[in-house]
């Protein structure tokens, strides 16, 4: 008859109110103190478990708090015949649109190139382009690539999706399946990538996929580290195509002070920032949740472990 | 018989074929071969005519393609009993708040603080805010203001507008009169300047403004150079009140190559390229109003000159 808190401890408070707030009646118990462990019947957790899950005997069901469910997946602690369910927070998918938004718009208005004229004392008079000249490819169609669509649509852009399936979005001229990636890459001046990792979608940003983009295009990547083959994007910047990456996640976190891409100048790396799940809107999926697991109901974005999302 | 085009020549083929486009039986003629004199009824300007305007007997009416036309209505060559209208184009309305939603994106998501730690290779892991969290006080809520604000609400930021009459806007609490503009930024976080230039708003950028804001606000300025007292603004950033400014306006344009605003660490030029009117849009207007002109009509958007706008 309780629920299991065994994300990052920093964030305990905050969704301990928020899902108190939803219902004060809940049994809320915090990690490591879990009390009898015949009791905990749900467990939320964030992108890897507290060791192994199976040690609850009566576990009916995991929440994760982040959409990318790549690294639980491959997480033995996790018994695989108990469903789980992915966070699709809209406060998480507001801030991806904000981040996606933002880079999108610095590059339409040449913020790179104004940025550099300053530090010339340079008066750069150039004339404001027109989103519609510009033809962004969204890779991701799920509710993040979705509500970033919508926002850049209403903005004006000309816009391209892709995805494994096919979408049918407004605006949006959508292309479906590995094979036809080239078709909305073609001649792209943003590419936007907001796909789940996968096998599939493993290494996806590659040399092929970049050589398809418009010279001086610009990468906007804020799905997982894994999905960039990061010599190719190395070498494909040394050509011109794409000019420019905005890179938010990496192959390892944080980014070591190392790593060529903190000081390569057509890089701009952020911190894995670009959008996180807020407890106050994220605890209304996981008490729903909570609840369907008690019913023996379908979860709120139960992740396919086939499909890997 | 003729409208004459007597702004930039080196947007003359732009106009005349948007123009044409929209009706190709106008006999439209360009400066300096202006023909008969008396055939003049319809002039095209920008800032300035070019000459006394009263030369053209006949004329009917007076189209400027700016959005502001402070310094039209200084200028003598215009003949104050023709009517004069302002170009409200909606391709300008779209760049202008692109250029507000990017900048107020910017303060929102700490750009200039995840730029200068990646400078340091730094792993700055910040949480995005909430755009409920931040209030932006914008002043002018005509075309440009009220397209800003609809954008803005659409995001989630918590909105203030001021203008001179007051205006209902959606999400907007709004403030009338220079006696609630102190009301208006209490404790604002951003400050965007979008008003006319008229003798009320001369230097309404001022000490008194930037003291009423919250420590750390940012302000954006994309209206007139006039409407900022330099001196104050450089002593304000001093005291952190704004901590940063945004401005693609100055009393001196280009921005002379020793103006302070270039080097200054918290000051982002640009230089006055938030919006321009494009052709192909405003072309719409300048042929309506044309035909109201022949009809004795009011036009669209006809300036006031008692009000300045």
């Amino acid at each position: 008859m309780a629920i299991l808190y065994a994300d990052d401890p920093a964030d305990a408070a905050a969704w301990s109110a928020a899902i108190r707030a939803l219902d004060p009646g809940l049994d809320l118990r915090f990690w490591p103190d879990c009390g009898d462990p015949a009791e905990i019947e749900f467990v939320i957790l964030g992108a890897k478990a507290p060791g192994d899950l199976r040690r609850f005997a009566n576990l009916r069901a995991i929440q994760s708090t982040w959409a990318g469910v790549n690294f639980l997946l491959a997480d033995t602690g996790l018994p695989p015949e108990r469903p789980l369910a992915r966070m699709v927070d809209r406060g998480l998918t507001a801030s991806m649109t904000e981040y996606v938004v933002f880079h999108v718009l610095d590059h339409l208005r040449a913020g790179p190139r104004l940025r550099a004229a300053q530090r010339e004392r340079r008066w750069l008079e150039l004339e404001p382009r027109k989103p519609q000249s510009v033809t962004v490819a969204i890779l991701g169609l799920g509710a993040l690539g979705a509500d970033a669509a919508a926002r850049l649509h209403e903005l004006g852009f000309t816009l391209r999706g892709w995805s494994r399936s096919g979408k049918e979005l407004p605006g949006v001229t959508s292309f479906a399946g590995l094979e036809r990636l080239a078709e909305c890459l073609d001649g792209a001046e943003i590419l936007v990538c907001l796909l789940p990792l996968t096998d599939e979608t493993r290494g996806i940003l590659d040399a092929r996929a970049f050589a398809a983009l418009a010279p001086g295009a610009v990468l906007i990547h804020a799905a997982r580290g894994a999905h960039v083959v990061e010599a190719d994007l190395l070498a494909a910047l040394a050509q011109g195509r794409p000019s420019r990456a905005v890179i938010d996640v990496f192959a390892t976190e944080p980014l070591p002070p190392e790593h060529p891409f903190w000081r390569h100048p057509a890089i701009t790396v952020t911190p894995h920032v670009a959008a996180i799940t807020r407890p106050g809107t994220g605890a209304e999926d996981i008490v729903a949740n909570y609840r369907h697991a008690l019913a023996g109901e379908p979860l709120i974005n139960q992740v396919d472990r086939g499909q890997g999302y």
